[in-house]
């Protein structure tokens, strides 16, 4: 295999079957390649009484300093019904100049360009003074328990320090150039509990319904907007993502209702002050007499989802600038600099230093027939060689 | 056994475990009874493909006009768990003046007491000139297809036709004498199922949250209320009595979300103009953006129950004024003259003649040691015969 060829690279990385939490052989590959280009490498397994084990990878090229991560998963998501794929989703057929299987963009493509990238700067004597690495977890399709979070852990616990990463992610909406994720918005989710009182529904007086409850609580997480919008964030947003009764009897108000929501908060919150602000929303709901006229408080519990995850926003403008550099001397293109979207492993990476994502166009990620042209894998590839390059030019000056 | 007592009667009856829908030798029982007193006594089984079987009586005696008939019901829900009862549900025990047992107020009491007060007419040589019939049904507690609407359909195909009617249900909340129910709210349910277009919660825009259309829809309904109460009604009141997603992923916009209701509805509407209320809010709400700014109407599909229960209002001032000045002479109690509470049979029975109900004391009825006092089946059984003698004296009057 050529290492500097992101094709071949990637055909190789398909070829494995790594659906989560199955390593399948993907990272053999990665650590076939990237001894030869001078990377020591690491694997471990992680464990967790909860989830299943999951082998993770870590290579570093150089000892010192500046250090430039790329991080990335080698896990992939299910393929569906196989017989919907007009290719083998593990095949990395090439057909029309598109490359086919499961990861092709999300994200053995991004780490196929990566290596063929830094495969390219070896080949032309031109290896970053510093030191490179890859963090290639194979938990980001999964609980993401046993995967970035604890690879960072083991890493920095060893004394690893990184000046900046780079998230292969697919960030493109529909051209190679669109978009750099430069921060990503929070996540909290919660499970309120209705506690009503149950009865006859000829009986409303004797009855409390939860579902009145439920309704004003819900709509109270909803209306009005959070905010709207910050300079580099899109309004934050609430859904409530479901809502559960399970009343079989039509003649009888039920006794409890439950819904769950999820939020994704821009940097006018953080985890701590949003969820204060929606208790202070459920708190001032409870006692508006709206659906219930004459009513005592509306009871309710609330349950937090265990781990948020932290709204960040890089503001490394070397990082930035190489990147954004790059793309534009590549392909002409101007990226936007971009915080939409959910969450990726670039919320664990803010914490050991500044992060911004930038990969393939993400249009048939997790789709059937999820592929990739040959031509972006080749301008993609293109695009690294030159960030790297002038992220190291940035560093030394 | 003494057919004027109606501790006896009641007894017997409570010893038939006529759980719907099995007869449980209650109508045995009745049958056994009411021969002696001169009634012809039919016994008919009615099916359905859909429901059980079920066994149901009537009795008339005499063969001339005016015609007053009593109706109930033989059969009792469950008994739940049997452990909590302290006495056999089965047992008709009496412990400190109360009988107990499942159905005893609802209604083999009330039964026991109508065929006591007939009996003792008859030990007095009082029959009524014209005749008295009882239309009893072993399918009130259940899904209700085989019980008193067949059995109407039956007797009046045959020729029967009455005047008036007296339902004997427990209608009075604490005393007897507290209340006649003389009309009944209508009852209409339906299934409103919302589609949205599902995604990713950390797209919005690209989605379309069935859980703010449904919660848009559903507050509509709810509020603001149909109406203040009418003259002899309490305001209608919709109640939704479930919503349900079953949307387990956090981070995933559903695709549909479905909610249950039902309205009682008073006399200042009938089923088809209640029903065209609720399109009407429905279809505002549709288009009202408050929950979903920007967005196209909510589509959703309605589903009604298949049969709803129409409102009536009793008018007949003899039927009325004899029950009524029946109990005050008994009781020295003026009652109430109600249309609370749930629907009974007494909505079919409406449309054959002017119908009343009043029974024993409802508060134990459905729940654990349902109970009642031997004073006020003694009362109760008083209060029929008198109310038996009134209302032939007004109809012969």
């Amino acid at each position: 295999m050529n290492a500097s060829s992101p094709v071949e690279v990637l055909q190789a990385l398909i070829r494995c079957p790594s659906v989560t939490p199955a390593e399948g052989g993907a990272l053999t590959v990665l650590e076939d390649l990237l001894k030869p280009l001078g990377f020591a490498v690491d694997r471990m397994v992680e464990r967790d009484v909860d989830t299943p084990d999951i082998e993770n990878l870590y290579a570093r090229a150089g000892t010192d300093g500046p250090h430039l991560m790329f991080a990335g998963h080698s896990d992939v998501v299910p393929v569906g019904d196989e017989a919907d794929w007009s290719a083998g989703p593990f095949s990395g057929e090439v057909r029309d100049g598109m490359l086919f299987g499961r990861g092709a963009v999300d994200m053995k493509g991004g780490i196929a360009c990566f290596i063929a990238a830094y495969a390219r700067l070896v080949e032309a004597g031109k290896v970053p003074r510093g030191s490179v690495s890859l963090l290639i977890t194979g938990d980001e399709e999964g609980p993401a328990v046993n995967g970035t979070v604890k690879l960072l852990e083991w890493a920095a616990a060893r004394g690893e320090r990184w000046d900046a990463c780079l998230v292969g992610e697919p960030t493109n909406p529909d051209t190679l150039g669109d978009m750099i994720k430069i921060g990503r918005r929070g996540s909290v989710s919660g499970t309120v509990t209705v506690r009503g009182v149950q009865g006859h529904a000829a009986y409303p007086h004797l009855a409390d319904s939860p579902v009145r409850g439920a309704l004003s609580l819900a709509k109270s997480l909803m209306f009005p907007a959070f905010d709207e919008g910050t300079e580099n964030f899109q309004p934050s947003n609430l859904e409530v993502t479901s809502i559960d009764v399970g009343n079989a009897a039509t003649n009888v108000i039920p006794a409890t209702a439950r819904f769950k929501f999820n939020i994704r908060f821009n940097d006018h919150w953080d985890a701590d002050s949003v969820k204060a602000e929606i208790l202070r929303r459920l708190n001032a709901a409870a006692v508006d007499p709206e659906l219930r006229p004459g009513r005592a408080a509306i009871a309710y519990e609330m349950v937090w989802s265990e781990r948020p995850s932290h709204v960040f926003l890089t503001r490394s403008n070397s990082l930035i600038s190489s990147l954004s550099g790059a793309i534009e001397t590549v392909t002409g293109r101007t990226p936007k600099l971009s915080t939409t979207g959910g969450t990726s492993d670039a919320r664990f990476i803010k914490d050991y230093c500044p992060v911004v994502e930038f990969g393939l166009v993400g249009q048939t990620m997790h789709m059937v027939d999820e592929r990739v042209s040959v031509a972006d894998l080749e301008t993609l590839t293109v695009i690294y060689q030159t960030f790297i390059e002038q992220w190291f030019a940035h560093a030394d000056a």
